[in-house]
């Protein structure tokens, strides 16, 4: 039985409405791409004008096909299509492609039209993709839905798009693919409906996306952590806007810009991200090739010296090492060598050859190297200056080989010339081989197929999931908004289970000193104020207070730069707090996504906050586990580590305050934002120092 | 008249000696490629034991050869060729390649030899390329020295390399060239003599360098200072190593590792990084198409939306922003499209298409978007599905005509689609238009045409260089070696210019005291003891000690801590400054370079100094414009500027600081480190509060 999406992948029958009965160059006519690719099932273009498109028969209307329709295309006016697509429900198609443009991406009349398709289908279980979409590929079965010619080419990759240049340039962007889906506005199904579909079939070994935005962030998070334990995902993201000018309302919400929250979902999803159409092709024929890679230490095997360094360069950044070469490796490939050369990686073999001959030594050479247990993965760099046939010096069927006789070990290329292409074609098809177009391509590609594998398929799922049920916030929050006042604040993330700083409301100095007096000296002083946000570019913060005389200073000091520098501002008293001195100034705090829910953010805090930007982000729920890859994430992480004579801080206070506050913002989303800032980190745990929480507007 | 270096490049005639009898396959015979390529000059193979080589008479010895001889090539074992070089010299050949292996790149015996190839050129004006290169290439006139066949591609490049894969894959790598040199193990001729030719050359517009490493590193910065005014350098660095477990005694010398010190050297030179072996062709073939750029403000025309969304999102963290297209483009732009299409940047005229066909809309976008004043690029996206001449919907030739009808701006292509190296081809050879790969690989290439037009050609030569000679240093450092003591230390940064806190030697707590109620409370104390270097993470430092009972407590319990983790270190005393609150930490320092001589350090200081590594690089001198660009590239320079409630600093003071340094360890090479750290910057001034400095081994 047909599965909801088989219908629109491989139907049986396809309903063309709108066809035009022309073709040739300048007309866009799905029925000539269907004919042209050979696509086996029936065709029914619809057009009330036509009796015959392309000699295949028309019809007036959908309604008058006379067999079953699993699919209907529809490419016409965009005020008609609404009432179009009451038709094909009525008449009992299973899935819509809508190819026309001008509905939601377009003017608010667009978006009417579509909540009018939307309407059209909802409760029929009809499907429907687009609008504004090319529609979609499948290689497998010659299935084109497009208008476009392009050229296909089959591989085992299933593609999600946003934009159909993913579709008709597939062949050169993912060096092919099996079936790819152009979802265009995404009215109806999107991203996470596909995925599913591709993870479940077994054709497809890789699976890339093309996003612009998602909607329903949460959903994605959680399916796509499970399918990357089954296959691979790349994304290619793009839209990567500054929200620039964006009114901020805490330092959590402009650290986490959009682009962090979409990485921060990837990462935690196990999503490779290309970050160049480049990556895009390179990635894929790496992750089909090679199901596993036996480790990450690199040798190079090269008759020039200057490429084999350059390929070891490279591979550093990307998370591969070079390999040690054993003595016996060394001793074996010497012999080959005139005495003066030593043996080392990458092992340049120039000489040997000059003496023996390239075809006695090169299989010899890669022979020892790739025998080597030292060895996980071999780049052999080839001078590919001719194209196969021709005078390259080299016979590069040795790699082929010598890969065939290691099929524990890797074996990738650099292919350098300019026949490239054709040595790349070559050694492909021919072995277990994957070719790249420079060292630093190679290096990328490699690195993430070594992440994919060690990493992000290996990882337990259970680590990344929260453990156990939060706990209930102990305070009332109920119809708060706007930023709550700064003694609330604290009070919140107390009964969030968040350590905060003793403290005491005081209304005047007499109070102050009262309070300052019972906490015990030195003290430290912050105004309360509803129109002061930050404190500390107000002049409202006043640090290590030593005794009674200091305290009156600090007090009137405080109050008259606080006037001065947001004239105006009502001042409700000030906190009297407890000084601590030492440990080390953490942010900790979350912002509300509209898709994916609360961001958390932590790393350095006071006044690096912003200047140094070094935070993680992770997506709210996190798992202990999690909180403390986000620590490990942070240069503020190794500083905790107890460097340059600081104590190491007490990792475990640090990891429960970050749960507690992800149970906070997970539970009760009608916070948008906290920050606590500073989070002082000591040997003796975390308290915080000053806190903000803001309530969304409406909650 | 010729050049020394005409003798290379461009010689008259040609010794051969140790050229073999055999051709074909797997013999490496210069004669065979000389005569292949068409050298037009007299080639004399020497061969004692043949008649003719490839039917060109040859010689027993070169001093047989009838005639003058330019240039002479060896290629024999390594042990003969100082004799032969001996015979050259003798016999008035005016240039020598030697290309063998074996030398300084190799053994002992290597190096030996190496010296007297010196030694037989020395005071003779004979120069020497090599040992250990490939030779040259001179495409201009068809002369390559190499011993191995490949392609070549004449373009107004010239490359000097350390690998010959730069002379035989010339044509991928660099898109062709005019020059190639492979300098070998660089015994003599090198990046300079070369650089120098290149500079002279009007055919060459761009040099390109393959550097591992660099002997006279400030010669080299001093050339290319000015060639980079005349035309633009490239550099593709390789040998990145880090310098894993060399002991360091600076936080100065760990911070600036090998590469930094290139990357700084490179910075001030102008020399523009290529990431990859892809930027090489792409940087090239971009600053050989384009003299100038008239500003980076970049817009997008596009049959793909999400394609241009690619592109605007790649170009912006390359330096380029995207154009805001002027009312009067939109609204005429606006008129070729449906109502409900708004126009904006990407310019996406699919649906215009759509409607009156490309042949009559694409010629009119694209003369709306270049007439916009607003916009200095045009970026188009093609979709280059198939080869020219084929079923592609687009007529391409309106690119090259809009950018002929637009001298004053520039036009860049994304060719996407399996048929780009056509069209890239195409495109490139018929107009004044540059194609790109991917919208990453654009991106690059322009942000580096921006930046060579706009900042480097155009920067003042003046500003970079020294302005007037340095104070002479009013301490005596005569025979000083090893780490300065603490006292010492300050002194010599005090005699150099540069504020330091006012301190007072003590002995013991009595001493320490008497100073404390000299200087006046607050105090800070720190530890002086030969053996401690770090005096933060020895325990040696006490802070903010307020009073008599105070400093007491602080005394002795820093005493107690510093010899519980050094034991056994000799404690002389303290030295008891004022304590200063407030401000930002800095670091400042300097760290001798074999090759660049000092290089300074400047960035955040204080606990954050090696886990935030927020630190700029420059060999020193530097100029007071080099000092405030120094401060200008960290993140600490943003927080001088006052943020987040701090005061803005005195730049002035800290330009000053910086440059008396500079000044300090430009005139006392002697000196091999200095830390300065913390340099606490505030309002008022800047004032060292901790500060090493290390006399190099036999100063």
């Amino acid at each position: 039985m047909k599965e909801s999406l088989d219908y629109f992948f491989n139907p049986s029958s396809v309903a063309v409405i709108g066809a035009t009965t022309r073709t040739g160059p300048g007309v866009f006519n799905p029925v000539d791409i269907l004919l042209d690719k050979g696509y086996r099932g029936k065709i029914y273009p619809v057009n009330p004008k036509a009796q015959d498109i392309l000699g295949v028969k028309s019809y007036p209307s959908v309604s008058d096909i006379p067999g079953p329709v699993d699919l209907a295309l529809i490419s016409t006016g965009r005020t008609l299509i609404p009432e179009l697509v009451r038709q094909c429900v009525k008449s009992g198609v299973r899935g819509i492609i809508v190819i026309s443009q001008g509905f939601a991406d377009a003017d608010s009349k667009g978006k009417e039209l579509q909540v009018e398709l939307m309407n059209a289908i909802a409760g029929t279980g009809v499907r429907m993709l687009g609008p504004n979409t090319l529609g979609l590929v499948n290689n497998f079965d010659s299935f084109i839905t497009s208008f476009i010619h392009f050229n296909t080419m089959l591989a085992p990759v299933g593609v999600i798009c946003q934009s159909g240049m993913f579709l008709t340039a597939h062949d050169e962007i993912f060096n092919g693919c099996g079936y790819a889906a152009d979802i265009g506005n995404a009215a109806d199904l999107g991203f996470i409906d596909i995925m599913e579909y591709y993870r479940r079939k077994d054709s497809i070994k890789v699976i890339n996306l093309h996003m612009e935005g998602i909607r329903g962030g949460k959903a994605f998070l959680e399916l796509s952590r499970a399918v990357t334990l089954e296959k691979p995902v790349i994304v290619y993201k793009t839209g990567r806007t500054e929200e620039g000018s964006r009114a901020v309302g805490s330092h959590s919400g402009s650290l986490a810009g959009e682009d962090h929250v979409y990485a921060a979902a990837f990462r935690q999803a196990g999503i490779i991200r290309a970050e160049s159409i480049d990556e895009l092709r390179d990635f894929n024929k790496s992750l089909i090739k090679f199901n596993q890679v036996p480790g990450n230490r690199v040798a190079v095997v090269t008759v020039t010296g200057g490429g084999g360094i350059a390929v070891l360069d490279a591979i550093q950044s990307c998370g591969l090492v070079p390999a040690l070469l054993k003595p016996e490796t060394v001793a074996e490939i010497g012999k080959l060598l005139p005495d003066w050369m030593g043996v080392s990686n990458p092992v340049d073999f120039w000489p040997a050859a000059m003496i023996y001959g390239f075809d006695e030594v090169y299989p010899q050479i890669l022979n020892h190297v790739l025998s080597d247990p030292g060895v996980d993965i071999l780049v052999c760099v080839i001078n590919a200056y001719y194209p196969p046939g021709e005078k390259n010096t080299v016979n590069f069927n040795f790699i082929i080989e010598a890969a065939r006789e290691h099929p524990d070990k890797l074996v990738a290329v650099w292919t350098l010339g300019a026949a490239k292409r054709y040595w790349t074609q070559f050694l492909e098809e021919q072995g277990q081989v994957v070719a790249y177009d420079s060292p630093e391509r190679l290096a990328r590609a490699l690195g993430a197929l070594y992440n994919y594998h060690h990493h992000i398929r290996t990882r337990k799922y259970d680590e990344v999931i929260k453990a156990g049920p939060p706990a209930p916030l102990t305070i009332d929050i109920k119809g708060m908004s706007g930023a709550a006042p700064g003694d609330k604040a604290m009070e919140i993330l107390a009964g969030a289970g968040i350590p905060v700083v003793k403290d005491i409301f005081a209304r005047n100095l007499e109070e102050a000193a009262n309070a300052s007096a019972e906490l015990g000296y030195p003290v430290a002083l912050k105004v309360v104020s509803p129109q002061v946000l930050h404190k500390t570019e107000a002049g409202g913060v006043r640090l290590d207070i030593r005794d009674a005389q200091g305290l009156k200073n600090a007090y009137l000091s405080m109050l008259e730069e606080v006037q001065e520098k947001s004239p105006g501002a009502s001042i409700q008293g000030v906190l009297v707090q407890r000084y601590l001195s030492g440990g080390i100034e953490l942010i900790l705090g979350s912002k509300m996504d509209a898709e994916f829910g609360p961001v958390l953010v932590f790393g350095t805090g006071g006044i690096y906050t912003e200047i140094m930007r070094d935070v993680a982000f992770r997506i709210a729920p996190v798992s202990p586990a999690e909180a403390l890859e986000m620590i490990g994430e942070t240069r503020a992480g190794r500083l905790l580590q107890g460097v340059r004579g600081q104590e190491k801080a007490d990792l475990n206070a640090l990891v429960k305050a970050i749960t507690c506050l992800s149970d906070l913002v997970t539970n009760n989303p009608e916070i948008s934002e906290v920050d606590i800032n500073p989070l002082l980190a000591t040997s003796k745990g975390v308290v915080a120092l000053d806190g903000r929480v803001i309530f969304g507007v409406g909650s």
